[in-house]
């Protein structure tokens, strides 16, 4: 390698050093290591600092995010919006470079620090590149040419969630997938052969991958550009290419696990930059010589852009309908209009599955809204996330579908399908991704949904079999803390429609949302349409479904026991009772609704019994009393299981009427009277 | 095949056929598919039908658990306590034959289902039995020589948490697991050629497995005989055998999707009875002869733990202190007065984290409590969950610890661990598995989480790292949602201790519970010792720990913030405001406690405050106004951030004062008084 090559790799090891140095907290040992794989792959990617957003660029997702001193020092050194007081501040509070790489920060493509996710978020991004490029790409016409690399290590290939998405993205074919994987055999718990001596290259083949090794990535760095000219040859596989590096190379811990998350001791700092021929008394040291550099790299990117501008342009004019759709889609805006295309329904309709309810709303919106795409785990049955007419997403040699298509086959790998519709959405272009499975399974990806929230990625869980009401599969696929936990995560709409109108309501939000993802939990069993119902209303996350003049209690339900609760009410009726039903379809949007509204629709001065066959755990947000499942549900034909349970009109009635006496002649304010303001998302 | 493997064959495949179609629910394609080889390995199996608990038995592991009409086919056939009566109320509410197989079903190992976990079950139970074997086998003294078996799908091959378990077997070399791959080529959206093209058994071998495959499992059976034989032979490495089976072979539908989740049409119930020479009149048909068959295997079994029962009286004599300890763990109790090496403070002793308290426990208890077993999923300097004279549970000729170690290095493997936490529990011998992670990577595995709670495994989560006391590594590794969603689990303990006696006590009820599983939350940051803890407080799951002469208001907290409110209570004294401080280790554990006691601590009239660094969802259980965190963590010093999100002393003050405020003058019961009780666990 050249002196400036050496000098300039050293500069990102020094600036990994001094970062979390001056932190007194962090990683330097992965940065490095892999410096020398960065300084070669970076210099070789399309980008443009000045526009981290354009969308041609190739991708880079640091899949073993605790090595970001890394990439903060990348971005820093190749011109993007971060300068070297920034890496001063590395993870203090408020900075721009937090602890692990947050999407947010320019030339930040993912959230990424949880093992794993990295992984299939770029399967994820790589899953678009071929899907819009596909749509939209034509003769000359090569709007859509990236690629997707992405660094993981030890920590991530052990995670689950990397397996699933790893083996997807094999049997999709993604060539376009280029993957580093930094194989220093350390880990945390210090040697990989204390829990990791599986062969990690055939794993990768057995999936459908090209692998590739470079035996001393410390210092081959024609070996490392050989490799990815030899990967991007391959164009019907992803391919994995196996760094053999040494952890904190150059620091006298070289090799060994306490370099993995500790700063350099400050001897050791001063030995490794004499040792790398920088001034030990200097910190966040750059050569002039290593920007000059790098900013070759960018300058090249930002006139790749503005050619790639040119051409889009040129692409407007002799594909103007394609042309129009995808600078609209370059907006972030849906079709204007696209949300008439919602079902509405009456009373007189029939009785249906919500889940049923959501194929009809999929059904009728799938061709107005181009850039929905997704699929379910293994459950398009059940989840009936297929509309009649969709083409698969699968490589064209299957013969089974092509890359223009919008319906993804995930497989039986939630955790997997949660990553990777993370990474569909965070390519841009608008896509909207959504992915089916049970509700009681979309817990198996609990660490991508809870980053879809964090990385404000509107992502769609459409989560079917939403309670005891799936009937005899029973306990093991009933939820009980389900909807406790998702509402508890910020930035999450929560959805479980009522009826018809509701579930168009879900959609509308979902869709509508920009920054926030949702789970739309939706019934086996059939429901009926609600008097009273409406998008508008049920937009609003609450409203009341069904009012009396002074009621005496107040019914708060969401999705299969609305109806109930309105039976209910009948019964109470009948004894005298007085009682309004209000839905709640959605935690998240009623708690932004005016004040107002909020206190129109639960009222000081009368009690409230929140009614859902699941949890009670956060339902005294709106609810004096709460009747719900604080146990697991059984086995059983779903009417017989709400009948023992006791979720039956007379049961409501029963605990209604309860509420109603316990409260009579106190005082007592609506649950939303608080005393102070709570610490909440936005 | 004989006529009488044939004959058994069906009858196996038609009560499946007859228990779905009378269920009008359920899968009879696997049961049809899988008939021929669990015919094979039952009958080479050694269990006692009428000791279903014998420790020396062989295991079996039904991981694609939707299968369980085979299972509870051959249970009711080899003469477990499930009559034909029960197979009748196959799905049917409060029978002995759930949807999917529940633990506690005479023979059922392990309540499976949800795809995957079956796997990491099994690998769970086949590392207790290699650890067991280890530990009490002498020369003559085979005490523990059985096999793991286990039959997956592609379902269960599909799923990260399956992955996770199979790649740590392959380290560990289980040569006692010996699994079945269902290769039908059919999941539920149909051809596996949609989603699934990876090369399983080279995937296997890539973990270390030793693969065997047979061609034509539904006609084979020398064959599948033949491989089960192999697998035995070899010891260094755990099985698969792959069989190509035929889904619902011998109805119109085999080979296709639709025999997978739904009953055979009633004509070809009729078909493929008469196809199988059986009467299409009859159902739930058991010919004489295949009982008799069964009868043979059981009779030998019985015999062989007979033949168990009156070596283990040998050597209870030859090996008497080993002996004793086997029998005493038999009875599923822990060695009298265990307890008393829980180590106690005064507030004299020194501020610690809890993580480090733990490992104090777990260094005090670690030679008392013999069958204490666990590790971490690769955080165990982080976790501080392995004691200094701990030997690794590693295959011996790694020459880095051997089987009869207990400390177990997961990998970063989280829902892998869980999955086998609870197959090392529900192997017997009161194994105690213990498992490590940061708590915000417990969700990980919440699939496994649950499970535990659902089937009773008393397995423990050490969930270090456990708020935004973590600091710098930051919201991606802040819990926020996390203790609401476990605390919403039913049957599962979810202890916040505040100092080292409450630490105590969480390891005290978690090792002393027989049913309940634990998550134990500690912090990464010191904390002082408390004035007014201990451990038969604490014990109690809430108590008051500042107690003063008829107060206006309650502070009520967890973990880290119990000494911020007790410096929060001499804040308000200052203002003239009497304040308790009340320290909730556990909800589980105080929502067990007699009402008089609960209401001593929360009593009528007094507002109270919650206090906890995170999701408020959960504690108005507790308290009348909630101050947490829900919106999402940040990276920084721990310190600024606890500032920055305002709880500090004045912090927590300013909220007590105002809910002080807003109360006053107002009628005011306990947030324990709920108008009807609610339906809970137990
Ligand atoms: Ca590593
Ligand atoms: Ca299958």
């Amino acid at each position: 390698m050249s002196d400036l090559d050496q000098l300039a790799i050293n500069t990102i090891r020094l600036l990994a050093v001094d970062a979390v140095a001056k932190a007194n907290s962090g990683h330097p040992g992965a940065p490095m290591g892999l410096a020398p794989a960065a300084h070669v792959l970076f210099q070789q990617m399309r980008f443009n600092p000045k526009d981290p957003a354009w969308l041609n660029r190739d991708r880079f997702v640091l899949s073993n995010g605790h090595a970001c001193a890394l990439l903060y020092s990348l971005l820093h050194l190749f011109g993007y919006d971060l300068g070297i007081e920034d890496l001063k501040q590395f993870r203090q509070l408020h900075s721009k470079t937090p602890g692990h790489p947050e999407r947010g920060i320019p030339g930040v493509e993912v959230t990424t620090g949880p093992l794993g996710q990295g992984v299939g978020n770029a399967v994820g991004i790589a899953i678009a590149q071929k899907h819009v490029a596909a749509k939209f790409n034509k003769p000359q016409f090569s709007l859509i040419d990236g690629y997707t690399y992405c660094f993981f290590g030890d920590g991530c290939m052990m995670e689950g969630v990397a397996s699933e998405a790893a083996s997807l993205a094999g049997h999709l074919q993604l060539g376009n997938l280029i993957c580093f994987y930094d194989d220093n055999h350390i880990s945390i718990d210090g040697d990989t052969k204390f829990a990791f001596t599986e062969d990690v290259g055939k794993r990768l083949e057995a999936y459908g991958w090209h692998v590739i090794t470079v035996k001393d990535a410390n210092t081959d760095l024609a070996g490392i550009a050989a490799a990815i000219e030899e990967a991007k040859k391959v164009t019907d596989k992803p391919s994995c290419i196996r760094l053999v590096t040494t952890i904190g190379f150059g620091s006298l811990q070289a090799g060994t696990g306490s370099v993995h998350g500790s700063p350099l001791k400050p001897d050791d700092i001063i030995q490794v930059k004499k040792k790398f021929g920088f001034d030990p008394e200097k910190t966040f040291y750059v050569p002039k010589e290593v920007y000059e550099l790098y900013a070759k790299t960018s300058k090249a990117g930002a006139a790749a852009e503005q050619e790639w501008q040119q051409l889009f342009a040129k692409y407007q004019q002799q594909y103007p309908e394609l042309g129009e759709e995808l600078a609209r889609r370059l907006t972030d805006k849906l079709p204007q209009g696209w949300e008439k295309a919602l079902p509405r329904y009456t009373p007189q309709d029939k009785a249906l599955a919500t889940r049923k309810l959501s194929e009809m709303v999929l059904t009728s919106i799938s061709d107005i809204v181009p850039e929905l795409i997704g699929g379910s785990a293994d459950l398009t049955p059940s989840n009936l996330t297929r509309v009649s007419n969709a083409v698969d997403f699968q490589p064209p040699s299957l013969k089974i579908g092509d890359y223009s298509g919008r319906y993804i086959r995930f497989g039986v790998r939630e955790h997997g399908m949660g990553a990777i519709m993370n990474g569909i959405a965070a390519f841009g272009s608008n896509l909207r991704p959504f992915g089916g499975t049970f509700l009681n399974f979309v817990s198996y990806a609990a660490g991508a949904l809870r980053l879809a929230a964090l990385s404000h990625h509107p992502v769609i869980w459409v989560a079917t079999h939403d309670s005891i009401g799936l009937g005899e599969d029973g306990p093991t696929h009933q939820p009980i803390e389900t909807l406790a936990h998702f509402r508890a995560i910020p930035n999450l709409m929560v959805w479980r429609p009522a009826d018809g109108n509701e579930v168009s309501a879900a959609y509308y939000k979902s869709l509508s949302s920009e920054k926030t993802p949702s789970v739309i939990a939706l019934s086996r069993q059939n429901l009926p349409q609600l008097e009273g119902s409406s998008i508008e209303k049920a937009a609003k996350g609450g409203y009341t479904l069904v009012s009396t003049d002074k009621p005496d209690v107040i019914l708060v339900a969401s999705g299969s026991e609305v109806s109930i609760s309105v039976e209910a009410a009948k019964v109470l009726a009948n004894k005298g009772i007085k009682a309004n039903v209000v839905s709640i379809p959605d935690f998240f949007t009623f708690d932004r609704q005016p004040r107002d509204y909020q206190l129109s629709v639960l009222p000081n001065g009368v009690p409230s019994l929140s009614v859902e066959v699941m949890s009670t755990a956060g339902w005294s947000k709106y609810s004096h009393e709460q009747f719900g499942i604080n146990t697991f549900g059984a086995s059983g034909k779903a009417a017989d299981i709400y009948k023992s349970f006791e979720f039956t009109p007379e049961g409501i009635a029963d605990r209604a009427e309860k509420t109603y006496n316990f409260y009579k002649g106190h005082e007592l304010l609506s649950p939303l009277n608080k005393a102070f303001e709570s610490i909440h998302y936005f």
